[in-house]
């Protein structure tokens, strides 16, 4: 996996990152607020977040001793856009859709039409 | 991994598989049509389809002889809905701290005019 939208998508694909995503969403937090509300080590936490900063969706400040974690917001709209670019698609699918079924309806109701006329 | 959002964002942490998600909305397709384009086997283009189903993105119909994938729409509304709640998580906090900026200014711009008056 070498692009960002895999990688992103993939650090998604577990309810504990998740969650943590979450929960920094509200505010930045260290990796022990972190790990707090889980049953799981630090070294398991660490784990998740390396997944989370290589996916680019978490940041850690290498200056401050407390290290807070902190959410990198402008990488959900990776996903927005790409949702985005599939919900257009489908749209202009159903419109298409649409138009032919109009076109049908509009059809059927000139031939009954002509063939009541005749 | 049991829970469907999980499966919904591993399937889409793939390229190939968000390419044939992405031309699925524009159309259904058979395995054959979908494998056209790459350069792989039918099998694997048959592995990535089954993950796809699992997590309830795609369905084939049973019936029909040549089996057209059909997208599964409304499952994308499961990530939209995630991400849509964190959105709204992320704004109140920056509407929180909003309102923490305009109040320290209104206190520092009373203290600068208590002062100058003074």
């Amino acid at each position: 996996m070498t692009d960002q939208l895999s990688r992103v998508f993939a650090a998604l694909a577990d309810p504990t990152r998740r969650d943590m995503v979450t929960r920094l969403s509200v505010a930045d937090a260290t990796v022990g607020d972190l790990a707090a509300p889980y049953d799981v080590s630090l070294q398991a936490v660490s784990k998740h977040l390396k997944v989370l900063e290589e996916a680019g969706l978490v940041s850690r400040s290498r200056q401050a001793q407390r290290r807070p974690v902190h959410l990198q917001a402008e990488v959900f709209d990776l996903m927005t856009a790409w949702i985005e670019r599939y919900r257009q698609q489908a749209e202009e699918r159903f419109s298409r859709l649409d138009a032919v079924l109009a076109q049908i309806t509009t059809t059927e109701t000139d031939t009954r039409q002509e063939g009541t006329a005749s």
